[in-house]
């Protein structure tokens, strides 16, 4: 620890600093779990003038990001944090980093609703990707109170969770496999619903990447098993 | 600058804990290109061994980006760096993310491949797949020469070949759609063969970013204009 931090006027400064970035963090969280709700209810209602507002929105979470990254490196710089709030810190950071990457993927799903309202709407489809929308915007709103009361056991949930995402993810995956199969019209609008899928599971990974932060703020350490596997497409779809 | 920075020997010190960082991200670099460039090959040649070697190689690249993390995290705890020094830092926490991202890509390249030699070739699109790599490999040596050079220029030229890049990728999207069109028995290799394509455009996308960490560490500030646009699929798909 280093002598500034001895002084308690100036660790009461480092918390309140600490405190101003997670509330820049929670803020962020709050507009990815809106975007990423709004991606899919766009896609669902064929609403082209919500994903445009979804696709706009994006630049509000990127600046957010840029602030936490500033605020953070001011305040690793000035308050020269002992090992344990550097790794706060460093979490932080992290986090900022998949919100960013989460609010990336909803405008990328916001960006094929544009291209997908043109084509004939796939039975059914919108429908379960609101669904699987929807499971991750929950993992995601746990992830954040996990986060805000370093609760390693709600982390835990959200991570085991992600498996549910992933299986959601691998049905749809086949059933775009059947549609395209069963008529070539159907090809290009499955590749967009396709990716759309994707990127709902990455964003899952990204909340479960959240989450082991969370684990090891708690805990001290990283969850010591595997993490849940993601994409099974890669082995599976060779046999469907 | 904190105290402990004033004194030459510590400051010394400092340096040579950043080179040993600086050199384990090169090892990371230099595992990670030939990763890619072994991952296009193994689905070229239709060789299984060498693309279930790169699949298990992806462990070292994991395990160094571990050691740089704990490295970079010890250095900021024991040094306390100033300012400029922080940036250096967190800079080279951000270039072995995107290099250990870079290695998830071509492991889940490589994966894809066990299934592919399965299916019957798509005609040339291994060849345009592995040109693809080749392409990115290339951008991904200059940046590591960029970023120990500090190379501002270098990294500059590594950030615009990224479009050509990603006009790789359009055409060989463009060229997927076809032959799933032309025959439905196609979709599914070509299913894996897109996604083996956008992973690699993603590495691009990577590379940008740690070639652009590099502008940053030469220059003090990030490149201006915004960054080239990585997949135009979303908004050209459509008119396909």
């Amino acid at each position: 620890m280093s002598d500034v931090m001895k002084d308690p006027h100036i660790v009461k400064s480092y918390d309140r600093d600490l405190e101003s970035i997670q509330a820049l963090i929670m803020k962020m969280g709050g507009l990815v779990e809106t975007a990423i709700l709004e991606a899919a209810n766009s896609l669902e209602a064929r609403d082209e003038e919500l994903a445009e507002r979804v696709r706009k929105g994006d630049k509000a979470i990127d600046a957010l990001e840029e602030k936490v990254n500033e605020e953070a490196a001011r305040l690793l710089a000035l308050r020269q944090p002992s090992a344990g709030d550097l790794r706060t810190v460093l979490s932080v950071m992290k986090i900022s980093a998949n919100l960013e990457r989460c609010g990336d993927y909803a405008k990328n799903m916001a960006k094929r609703t544009g291209v997908l309202v043109q084509m004939a709407p796939m039975e059914g489809s919108a429908g379960a990707i609101r669904r699987m929308a929807k499971a991750v915007e929950l993992m995601l709103k746990d992830a954040l109170d996990a986060y805000i009361q370093r609760d390693a056991e709600l982390a835990e949930d959200v991570r085991q969770r992600d498996l549910e995402v992933d299986q959601m993810y691998n049905a749809l995956f086949r059933e775009f496999l059947t549609f395209m199969m069963e008529d070539p019209r159907n090809i290009t609008a499955c590749m967009h619903l396709h990716f759309i899928a994707k990127n709902i599971e990455r964003m899952g990974d990204h909340v479960t990447s959240m989450a082991e932060q969370v684990i090891y703020l708690a805990t001290g350490h990283l969850p010591e098993d595997e993490r849940p596997k993601a994409d099974r497409t890669s082995v599976d779809a060779g046999r469907s």
